[in-house]
């Protein structure tokens, strides 16, 4: 049997095009409008295609966001990056959630978040996919620098790795959706502290 | 001058009973059906009252469902008490997140407390609502029991009781609206070691 190679045909530039389209316009639209007014036929216009285009690749309008996010998080400078690793514990995670709370007071991307997340409160299918294709990969990013510390004696032997982000990052994802307190680089700087010495007296 | 005592007129009793038929309406409603299909006229059928009556009172059904919460947490059994205070700071906590993650897994509150999430979320005068109505009242419950652990020495003198009710709570409810992992009462249990000891090793 031989394999016939090709070079992509225009159809399928076409098709990739336009799926970017989509996406970009989904991303931009959700922030200058607000989730509850998104609307395929908005997204369509913006685009420049046709509402059937995006009625024959995504079943909704939270998939289509979705996706949107899945894009951002696969370019070069979107993430997918391993975490700094200076040997310094503290400063590095101090230096990754300030990053974190830039992003999450980032007015580009407050929107399109929070629409996120309502989206996957809601509808567990939508939720899976998060977990499988965004969330997962950045724990184990996560996790990885949480390994090299405790290789290096700096974090409890025994130490659950899922609880430990759940602990550095939780915090900060729930001041941030209940919008309880301001999201400020003391507040990130605090919660590393206090994740590292735990709430208990260190004698 | 003198005030003139009277006992609350029928009119006053029929509106209040009217209120609270509304209140409860709203709560089944929202389990029924879900948020998004939740309407003023639903509610106003279940309640058996006109939707003016409603809209008198409420701007929204976000503002009713928010109202609905308030009056369960008013009740005597709904919350509103300090919380157990033995001397065990860690049986103490374990128990509190368990039944944190008991009500969360309860179907009946699941739907209703995800729609009062999300309109908090995308809603910041509701935000602002919720936090200084049921938020603070909480969480001054919380920080009293680990004032008092201060007192006798099981926490740390220079605790920043707002950054360790973040620590204790926020990783459950977060991972509760990703619906990134099953609540477990094991995790409870994992997360008040964890937030405890710290992520360091304790020598």
């Amino acid at each position: 049997m031989t394999t016939h190679r090709t070079s992509p045909s225009n159809a399928t530039r076409r098709n990739e095009a336009s799926r970017r389209a989509i996406l970009a316009a989904a991303f931009e639209l959700v922030q200058e409008v607000g989730y509850a007014k998104l609307s395929i036929e908005g997204i369509a216009a913006r685009a420049g295609v046709g509402k059937q285009t995006i009625y024959r690749w995504w079943p909704s309008k939270g998939a289509v966001l979705f996706d949107s996010f899945l894009m951002l998080s696969e370019q070069p400078d979107g993430g997918g990056s391993a975490l700094p690793d200076t040997g310094d514990l503290e400063a590095d995670l101090k230096g990754v959630l300030r990053a974190t709370i830039e992003e999450l007071n980032d007015p580009r991307y407050d929107e399109p978040m929070r629409a996120l997340n309502t989206e996957i409160t809601h509808d567990s299918t939508l939720a899976a996919l998060y977990a499988e294709r965004l969330d997962s990969p950045m724990r184990e990013l996560k996790k990885q620098r949480l390994r090299s510390a405790q290789r290096a004696g700096h974090l409890a032997e025994d130490l659950d790795l899922d609880v430990a982000v759940d602990m550095l990052w939780g915090p900060l994802l729930n001041r941030w959706l209940q919008r309880s307190r301001a999201l400020t680089p003391d507040y990130a700087d605090s919660i590393v502290e206090t994740a590292l010495n735990g709430l208990r007296p260190r004698r």
